[in-house]
């Protein structure tokens, strides 16, 4: 089978770390052309905008678009309109309404739209979720801590309406529970804490709950200059699942099933194998639960002003 | 047929001046008792929780449930698991998720789910929404404002987490426009103001657009002390739509379709005869558009802080 012509749309940190060496791979979709200003590639030609791209050439069949959530509606339409098949980085909009008509439209045109969620390509995720399937769920506790600092610098937008703040990795723990848990999951109660001189929240302290009464916590600083955690622990009724570092390890009732201690492999790749599974088969895959949950998150705010953050 | 049994939870204003006045009227549904802390009422039995009502009598049909959105999702979940049929006031809950919980917990038990959205019942709906569908929409205005203190007295609720602060009532707006718009609209723009003194916006700007990129501006605010203003306007290729006070009159074109100038008539009543339906269809309706839409506004903000709100 031929290989899938597509083309990237931003090339920032995350497009330059995960996608490009992942397409470099693929035996299903090429890399054929890059739409961002002011970048440079040795080999696949650069246009500073998808417009100028799609007008240029006529052989582009899929588009990953990995720019800021803020201003992506329209780059997506405009490849959807143009009968590519669109899948979109994390968090897949700056509001889940732009999202549900990037839904309409796909389905419209016949083509595939993939909102994906990376950390649900983590090697943990599926372990994780098939052993939970069969148990009863207890409690659970979601914590993303990070320092935003070392792992967003420079990234102004993530301060700016629709950047998210600490939800930008949080939505990432959000994304893997809500994919591991056996029960849809509700807010209850949620603390947002801005710093005084910013629009979007550093910290974010959830209450959340399962369809069988199970309480669920959640705890997403950028903050954390120690020990940085990316990890959902689940209580069950037969012992603990610890899912650690975003995915990347796994231990179950004491039993190490995924070790850890390396770096985080394999995302991507799964993303990509998906996203080629469901243009085969004339799919779409738009689960908006964790950025519904974070939707949530600030309709129910109870807004707390802490410290200036300067960068 | 014999009427419905049914109980109301939450007697507050809006049960007293719409519920009780409709449901003493119907010839659909039969209201049997109530649940309600320290309320009282000449004819109908009383008790101060859902719980205690539904421990003792067994002949509760269908419940109606009126309280602030806060707290509401509990008492909705108790009502399913007894096998009731639930009429949800507006706003449905606090969060999008728990709503949804809603949905599924109603299907599996096998009863009717309906999250009631009041100004969808008023009479310019129907022949606003029959106009507009073989129009093509410019652009349009959703005008909602009001005096806080003439028409929410003391109603703390509404400036704390959940509470929605202006979009209680401006909710009431995009549950008209999302009815009677030929398009699903999406948010692009979100500024919302927020009294220094309150956790909960008093006015919002939004910038909307529809799938064929009309744009919709909607303009909220509590603070409106002259001409009271509930109106959506939408321009066309054939002249102006426009749906005043909250949906009383109609104008299209210039010619007048409703006659506004008296009390807003019928909408309970529309509601009620839905519910009806509803049940009898063993169906459920539960548009989470005009919710979504607010959480998006909240997800989006652009939050500026103004003067103290002191009632």
């Amino acid at each position: 089978m031929a290989k899938l012509r597509m083309a990237l749309v931003g090339l920032g940190q995350i497009a330059r770390h995960e996608h490009l060496p992942v397409l470099a791979q693929s035996d299903v979709l090429e890399l054929v052309a890059i739409a961002s200003p002011d970048a440079t590639h040795p080999s696949i030609p650069i246009y500073p905008t998808l417009g100028e791209l799609l007008a240029a050439r006529d052989d582009i069949e899929a588009v990953t678009i990995c720019t800021p959530p803020q201003g992506r509606h329209p780059i997506a339409r405009q490849a959807i309109e143009a009968g590519c098949h669109v899948m979109l980085e994390k968090p897949p909009g700056a509001t889940l309404s732009e999202v549900h008509d990037l839904g309409v439209a796909a389905e419209a045109r016949g083509v595939t739209l993939f909102a994906s969620w990376h950390t649900r390509g983590a090697p943990a995720i599926e372990p994780a979720r098939e052993w939970l399937a069969t148990r009863k769920v207890r409690s659970a506790r979601i914590i993303w801590r990070e320092d935003v600092r070392r792992w967003h610098p420079g990234q102004e937008w993530l301060w700016h309406p629709g950047g998210l703040g600490v939800f930008d990795p949080g939505i990432n723990g959000l994304s893997a529970a809500t994919r591991i848990l056996p029960q849809p999951i509700f807010l209850e109660k949620s603390e947002l804490f801005y710093p005084s001189n910013r629009n979007a929240p550093i910290a974010a302290r959830l209450q959340l709950r399962d369809g069988a009464g199970a309480e669920i916590l959640a705890d997403f600083d950028l903050r954390e200059t120690g020990q940085q955690v990316w990890d959902v622990m689940v209580e069950t009724d037969d012992g603990l699942l610890h899912f650690t570092g975003g995915g990347g390890g796994l231990t179950i009732a004491g039993r190490p099933v995924i070790d850890g201690a390396g770096e985080l492999e394999g995302e991507y790749e799964a993303l990509y194998q998906h996203f080629g599974r469901l243009i085969r088969s004339s799919a779409s895959d738009v689960d908006l639960a964790p950025l519904r949950l974070v939707a949530d998150a600030f309709l129910l705010a109870d807004r707390k002003m802490v410290e200036p953050f300067i960068e």
